[in-house]
């Protein structure tokens, strides 16, 4: 699957329609990071600079919006935040207005309609105890009960967003009076329990960060330091912390120490990190770290659970080869994302990799009119193939998902044309069938075309010789694999298997 | 080598101090293309949406500024061009003004102070015979002597570049009267012999478009045909024309026919292509297409003398292991770069072929004032490496070429940080040691690194286990391998070897 | 005074200094404006339009920000805002989004450092009892006091806004339960009794606007109505209802009718306007109508109290012509505020009116580093003399007001070397020495000439041959002229006397 | 007639019918502004600044683009041109960039379709001779002979404006070989024969500037100069030079000092101006200064023939009062344009004189698709009546000038709406009848008003009580009256006469 493609344009409507019922939630796939120097940190804009680096390493999670929040350690924080990419949005002017020892940042997703300046990240209010800023990066299953809460409580939501909903939470003390005063911890953990699936949240007081994930450990979030120097020697000493959605975002001055455990709060401060807490799921349910953030959402050096996604990409190459063998005389991949299976398909099958595409970085060209000629061929705009590699040869391509089906023709058919004598079509991960309400926008089930054809159907509309997916277990197995198989069942494969670990949304009336 | 780093902010100061004298052209790597549609064309967009296509494709030889130019028949040219991409510079609604049955179109490179929207090609002119577009890449090697001339024939010039100059150079009637009236195929002669190196052109008149390749075939151009439809059953009929600086931009509805012949001018109108003309190089001077274009500037994808890029360069690895072989675990390569020469240099070595680096795409950040800690470390912001193929390996890494040496210092820190065992750099082409005066921009002798230290210091100072570059002779016989060696030499290899085909520039005194 | 010299900037620390206690509100001099069809109204963006004139007939009272907010009978408003001028901001293409029966919009005045979208109004909330829009002019004097209220109930802030202050004020249901459910004009009165002063609101809901003018009446709010046609033969029907700031921006198709009463409550819906309630003052206290908007705020044509603000100040040019008369052959103002006192002085003197001064328009450069030459100059650059009636005569000069003094000085130096024989400053309102809290950005007290000089001083510093201020007794004198007299003093004159009618602002201390 | 009435868009289209011939101009109404330091001017960007003050004071003569240009000295000039206003173009930063010691400066008008930036002004070039910058203002009745002579001699010319033919005419070495080398004034006396009327330009050379007026003195130009300080006691002393279109942008450190006479070419230099030559107009040619300078497009302080504007249009109400008188309460104008004739009319009447009606200056907006009820109405937008001097009363109301006759109708019903009893319209100047090929852009003879009704016709339609003219003789004998008469007739008419001192336009036939 081509990026990108599985986050369709999901507006208000078509969530509607999608699910039968309103969510409140327009919260995507994000990208969260938060930076704090330890105790002699300088007041200047390094905080700012750290977490800009990490925002554009977690840009592939959301390019619609991003912000930056800072503070020098009062409640009058910095905010700079606007639509577009982070290297659009900050230049050094305002990056170096961005003062402060501590600070978060956010990218966000969305090509909906709603995208709107006011949904930016991080979202930032002064409340009774303070100044607040929260980045999120997920989407609450039971976001209308909760917002209905909140809004019986007198409070005035100015957007749809799941952030502005979690923040006002926050703020409010409880009707029971059971939480009281600036007690944070308190009020995040009793979220916890109004809100138990999915998030992961930054959260940012005048001095101190909070790194929350869910008790369900749905989306990801890990802890790293902010080192001395690059280290001829390896003699780094820590001067800070900081947390990100994913570890590839650790790089240059920060490393990676550790996830965020499932509802686990972590509190950061100038003295380093701290333990708050970590609160267990609802009774019985189990663990469900989104699949689909190996599979797909993650860059490849990310490591989850303990393992690089490369390597599980990897093996469910090698699996993939083991369920659907072939015979042929180059494996290959559409750039970039199916290239580690394809080197472990490569690997198990003992047939030998070849590029077989390149890829057009610059093309983001499509016309409102074009001619009939152009209209056909539109796909084939984004790779050409490299005859080195294609010509006269059996091919198997391998493709790290397919959604809706509409890129493989075309590529097929350029392959063709250049030459290729076969074309196996083989997918790295199982048929994409359910849509989530966990923060990622997956088009509606009928636009799934794993709803509507066979892989068999698909390979003769698509002109492939054959084409096979992975099969779940063959994806849960390279999973598994390299982790601890006696911790039970816990990754979320709700889009694969319409198994929803927090059941679906409830309904929003107004 | 990462793309970009040849193409150095070249002012017209820093050009002064890189020869020793002063050239008057700001043209520098560009891409040109043109498109005519046969009899029948329809009158809308459809030139223009071609031709931004073509463009986009040609976009990795310049993103500084791009133009299009249509007509529709007549002398009133419709005109957009702008700063940036492609993509940023024309939108639907310009696209859908831009009428017409012919029209060229430009993208320009240049990071230089001069880059200013009056430079932005094409450049067009209303003559004595009609309106005149012209785009071009590459540059005159003598060009203040022509602008001399054009200057004493009493034409004010508004620009410093070479597009100008040789659009007011082919209005201008000779001095001995031998070129006279619309005779437009005399006039491109005649400025041939003016100035036989470097160029390649595409000029359109209200009803035709000239492509024209200087006499030694220095830059790249060739022929491509627009066809009907994109052809289940392969029946694809001709409906027009297209000429384009590389064969990768003939996608969707454009199929690549031939090379334009170094010295030919070919003449297309709606009654297809035609050679006008073949002019020779000053007399026993040999051809001279750049070999840097298979090295480095060129898309994998791209035939040039009938061979494609991606070969050439899987050849220059193949060679690069004879010429230098070492004991490793793992070869791999700077992304994207580097990629086929690290296939082929893996299959003449048996090492195994493996994706050591992955590649952040949304970084664009440097900061002004970074902190001490920040600064050290900018390089690494743009890999990272994939501890899969890295962790207690001993790896070979290939880059295409090294022009300052500076990214590869720190990317073997990362590559050493993540747990290589030993790195071996080996780069795909011979040392760079000379500037170009044919259109590409290389930084100063003093700057190049393969001036001032040997592979082994180089090795030292960057902290490489081995560091060897390929031979000139072996780049040499890469590119020649599928052609006829009979030919005798053809490739300029000026950067390598200082044997400049059309010498040095003259002077310039104003 | 010169337009705009009183807005002077005054970012959060220069209001602290100002008045040596924080006030938390952020809203200065604004213009709102709403509008509602009649039963039949189609809903297209006639409202949208219709908004969009008015607010640009209010555009003198705030030109930093300004927005619109429309619905089409739901909760789910239509919203359009930015930064800068009416007409940069909305496009037809916005307009046209921008469909509904009814909406409103405001235009924002600040030149502070937070100047920024997130303050641009209207503020609009999604609240349990539906979507409220509300924009505001004005200034709360007890807004620390109900913000402490508002951030107890755990209501977090995003701004520091008295509009949103207002708008999560209205949100909460009252501790003592007295208002309840959607019961909005208790909801308001509730508001009116908190927070007495200084503001005039509209209020939107689904279907219906609130017109609210706090009970001191500080600032103006009018009525309209909209008319089926410009009636060539007068017989226009009433088709809609418009409420606005100032009369002024009842145009085209808009028409007079009557102010809204200090603390009255207008209901406006599809059936027309309907008094509420009009809450009376505490107890005590007097009506208190800024008086500054005769002097110097209001457009000439806009009608208060039933009087043309034109005339008011005609008459405050004749009182000044009683009160500081002197011999001269000419009379003329600063244009254009000066204008309407010029022509009374000038009627009561029996001294001829002429222009002295033309005003360029295009003017808005000031240079960072101008030469020494430049910088003892600016302030000419905005006027210039016109001999015809300055040569070789003794003139008055006429400004409405003076607040710094800093323009008088060049001005005067302009009229001499243009050939004036004797310059004579009068000027139309009292000194002005004390700050306002109500809405109105006042320089601080040292700031104010008023405060550190005579008017002989003064006129000896700026090189007048005599300077003259009208008296407080004179300003209320003309003011009242038309007015009944029985009904005791009801203006504000807070910042010429010290008299504040609120008292000032509570303290704020987080 | 309001500001900005006869600048209709003139499209290439339009000018065709408008004239039954082509004209390759599009040169319209424009500023132009020298400026050059004697002596031991410091190379700073000061020059820039006045320049650029200059600019904005010759702002109303064109509003569609801007460029200024500067030189240290060397033939390296700096250059910043752009769309849109002064303020707009120019920032802080580009003005500190553009230094230098001497430069000159252009504002330009058109709303045509062929608004671009390559048009912008001053036009620079590199000639034989070193670099020229011109800036022109007019426009060359015979520019399609001259053309044709200039594409003859081999030059492709990349605009239709003036200003590139101009240039390149000034570079081309005449045929006769009579001009040769870089002798300046010599071509410029050339071009002059070669092209009489119409232009005042200012010509840049590295080391001076030339200021030109055509023979006929069709479009103003004055000198002035540059002083040391403001001077309290009026010790001025002279520092540099300016030259500009007219004397209203003498400001701050610049005074007015002369006229450049119609033919003159003075040269400014470090050492002072100096008058090369006079060239004559064609044998028995008359002067001929646009007299709509004095009726319309000058500011009123700027001063012609050795008079201010103000005094004429002020002589032309009282003729005008002289010519149609009427009883009435009051009488005013359209401001501000009319406001110096209505000043006249008054006293010579004996009718006091008041305002009528307020502009609304921030009126940008006319909607797309407007409802019927806005579309009737749209006019009234910009103004608005005072009711003080308007209820009740018969009304004289001035006009300067009418063209299509549009808003006249509008405004009289505002009128009548605001209670006025009668309205009767005087227009301070004859009926416009005759397109211009001077440099000013009016509409088609059918859209002017006065070719197809008479002054009562019109006054039916629109539905005034009285509507006159003045007379031609009246304006004439108003220019004159502080003027020597013995000097004969020297003011172009043709708008108002069809009288054309140049003959009208040759044609062009490519």
């Amino acid at each position: 699957m081509e990026k990108g493609e599985v986050r369709v344009p999901n507006t208000w409507e078509n969530r509607k329609v999608n699910r039968g019922k309103v969510n409140s939630g327009l919260t995507h796939e994000c990208g969260v990071f938060g930076a704090i120097g330890l105790e002699n940190w300088q007041n200047n804009s390094e905080i700012a600079q750290i977490i800009c680096i990490g925002l554009e390493a977690l840009q592939h999670r959301g390019q619609e919006s991003t912000g930056l929040v800072t503070t020098e350690g009062g409640n009058d924080f910095h905010i700079h935040k606007g639509m577009g990419l982070v290297k659009h949005v900050f230049n050094n002017d305002c990056i170096s207005k961005l003062k402060g020892t501590l600070g978060i940042g956010h990218t966000r997703y969305s090509t909906s309609a709603k995208s709107e300046p006011i949904n930016c990240q991080p979202f930032v209010v002064h409340s009774m105890h303070g100044s607040l800023a929260v980045a999120h990066n997920g989407e609450l299953v039971n976001a209308s009960t909760l917002r209905q809460q909140v809004l019986k409580r007198g409070v005035g939501l100015s957007t749809h967003s799941d952030s502005e909903l979690i923040t006002q939470a926050l703020c409010l003390i409880p009707p029971d009076g059971e939480v009281n005063g600036p007690d944070w911890p308190a009020r995040i953990r009793h979220l916890m329990q109004l809100a138990p699936l999915s998030y992961s949240l930054v959260i940012m007081l005048k001095d101190k960060i909070y790194a929350v994930r869910d008790p369900y450990g749905n989306r990801p979030l890990c802890l790293g330091k902010i080192v001395s120097n690059g280290g001829d020697k390896g003699e780094e000493t820590t001067e800070g912390w900081v947390v990100s959605s994913e570890s590839c975002a650790f790089i240059t001055v920060t490393r990676y120490v550790r996830e965020v455990l499932p509802g686990e709060i972590v509190e950061l401060t100038k003295n380093g990190p701290r333990t708050v807490d970590v609160v267990s799921t609802p009774e019985g349910k189990n663990l469900a770290f989104c699949i689909f953030e190996y599979v797909y959402f993650a860059r490849p050096n990310s490591i989850f659970e303990g393992q690089e996604v490369y390597t599980v990409r990897n093996i469910c190459g090698a699996e993939l080869a083991i369920e659907h063998p072939v015979e042929a005389d180059m494996v290959g991949s559409v750039p970039e994302s199916g290239n580690s299976a394809a080197f472990g398909y490569s690997k198990q099958s003992q047939i030998p990799y070849g590029e077989l595409l390149t890829k057009n970085t610059y093309v983001g060209r499509t016309f409102i009119q074009p001619s009939n000629r152009l209209r056909q061929m539109n796909v084939s705009l984004k790779f050409s193939p490299i005859l080195h590699n294609v010509k006269d040869k059996r091919i198997i391509l391998i493709d790290d998902s397919i959604v809706r089906g509409n890129t493989v023709g075309p590529i097929i058919k350029l392959l063709r044309r250049a030459g290729a004598k076969e074309v196996h079509i083989r997918v790295a991960s199982p048929p994409l069938r359910y849509p989530c309400y966990m923060g990622i926008n997956i088009p509606t089930r009928e636009e799934l075309i794993a709803n509507t054809m066979t892989s068999k159907e698909l390979a003769k509309k698509v002109g492939a010789d054959s084409l096979e997916y992975l099969s779940v277990e063959g994806l849960v197995k390279a999973v598994m694999k390299n982790l601890d198989k006696n911790n039970g069942s816990r990754h979320c494969t709700a889009c694969l298997t319409g198994d929803y670990p927090g059941g679906i949304p409830d309904e929003l009336d107004w």
